[in-house]
């Protein structure tokens, strides 16, 4: 395949940058990557293996020269890294990013780019429960979405190379504005992963269940919400303060509905359990016809 | 391996009675395996693929003569279940079955036994969200766990042969009495199941997000939650009605607890988030270590 930029800087060596790197070398899209981490832990594992053609110690080497620079780092420290590389960056060079809230990262980054340079935000939908610098692999974006939400203005050649990276990457690749994408987020990831942050802390405070308990029978339920509560810290409390908006009004949704099936299991309401349970299985089909997740039973735990 | 059942009834043909079936026969644990189903599409699907050694067409046929009786139907039909089969159970006969809830079963299915009889009730915690008569496997209850909840006075041989069943079945088994299983199951899988019902129902509801992008954009978070909400309504409707006092204590602190995190993401308060979701990243960890599930990243979905 044709490569299609000459050098890419990642800042931040984290899961998605891992997959990123992984991802361009296979289908051969870029020249040389260089890769930069605010820890010097973190560069000495990249170095070690071999994430990035070069791991270089200060974040303005890392964009010199690049003419595509990608920020995966937290949302919360988008700005202060836009900011930091903005002197250093090359005319015509395109910055983008990979975080999971996109209006608070048009805000944060936006107002420190320089004329001259493009800025496409974007969000691959795809990931894993494991972070840091061994985490990615070149597979991750494989039929995973990629959406983007460019500015007014954007430039339409700049725009489509970028998104040929991302198909040549594995990824469908679709356009929306950017609180629009916030609020499907929040409702496909956002909230849900806050939900599962909230039923494993209860189960952690339960003194009457202990610990070995809840751990050794995790059935499937809460087995898979410990999966998603495994997620990295840092990243969640960023996206939760970052999209607050949009989450707070899914939440407001949730706890609605939640109390109206608690009151149908307090007063004993049989036909609208069965009702609503009914109704949520058809929406599992749908992904499945949509090829978003596999029909193997249980994730395929069970060799059958 | 040893057969310890002449004869063993199935009463339901799901996806537990399935993989009794199989697991028995796996380990010739039985010697004839007869099967019985309420609807008779179902019974005809069990003939076709051979699942029982004998599908017969009446509850009293099934339990006729069998060492074993296994009660593989919703929580809420045990006791219509349990009525019907005890005029014809044989002596010295073993009755149990395998509800996700105990408290309300035992309730239900002991009144009727006549003396003579044996009573253990049991809950293999295993499953997948699929359900009927194809759904089963002998590989389902592999390094899983089976909790039985004997009443007291239970003969010891009685209980040590069934429990040998669940262990060459490919269980571990536990026993605890009834209350406490449910309680803790109400951490585990019934409190879970209700929440992750519930975010599949904010999903359908939301009029601004169409359904199709719900689907299309079903990043990990919402789809763990749809497979979950998958499961079969008919049982889950009996679970919460009948392990109604444990599911609204747990779900009163999950509220509780999750206006907590609302409050810190309206208020800002990044710290009290980054704390609470390292915590519960521990617990992952816990599970992973007592080979409750598979630490491969996002289920193996990405074939690494």
């Amino acid at each position: 395949m044709a490569q299609l930029y000459d050098r890419v800087a990642l800042i931040g060596l984290g899961l998605i940058a891992g997959s990123l790197f992984h991802a361009m070398k296979r289908a051969g899209l870029a020249g040389e990557v260089v890769g930069y981490a605010r820890s010097a832990q973190t560069r000495d594992v990249a170095r070690e293996i071999g994430l990035c053609d070069r791991v270089v110690d200060s974040v303005a080497e890392a964009v010199d020269g690049a003419d595509l620079v990608i920020l995966c780092v937290p949302v919360g420290a988008m700005g202060a890294v836009a900011a930091e590389i903005a002197p250093h960056l090359k005319q015509g060079a395109l910055v983008s990013d990979v975080g999971s809230t996109k209006g608070a990262v048009i805000e944060a980054v936006a107002p420190h780019l320089p004329d001259g340079v493009h800025f496409i935000p974007a969000h691959p939908l795809a990931g894993t429960e494991q972070s840091g610098p061994r985490s990615g692999f070149a597979e991750l974006f494989d039929n995973r979405w990629c959406l983007l939400t460019p500015l007014d203005g954007t430039d339409p050649e700049v725009l489509e190379r970028y998104k040929e990276l991302w198909r040549q990457m594995g990824s469908n690749v679709d356009e929306m504005d950017a609180p629009h994408h916030d609020l499907v987020l929040a409702v496909t990831s956002h909230t849900p992963h806050l939900i599962a942050y909230t039923m494993v802390g209860v189960a952690d405070d339960l003194g009457r269940v202990t610990d070995s308990e809840v751990v050794q029978y995790s059935a499937a339920g809460f087995r898979d919400f410990t999966r998603i509560a495994a997620s990295d810290p840092t990243m969640w409390r960023d996206v939760f303060l970052a999209n607050k908006d949009a989450t707070l009004e899914i939440l407001g949704r949730f706890t609605e509905e939640l109390f109206a099936l608690q009151r149908a299991i307090r007063t004993g309401d049989g036909e609208h359990l069965h009702d609503y349970f009914t109704r949520t299985r058809a929406i599992r089909r749908g992904i499945i016809e949509a090829g978003q997740d596999t029909d193997v039973p249980n994730f395929g735990r069970n060799a059958k």
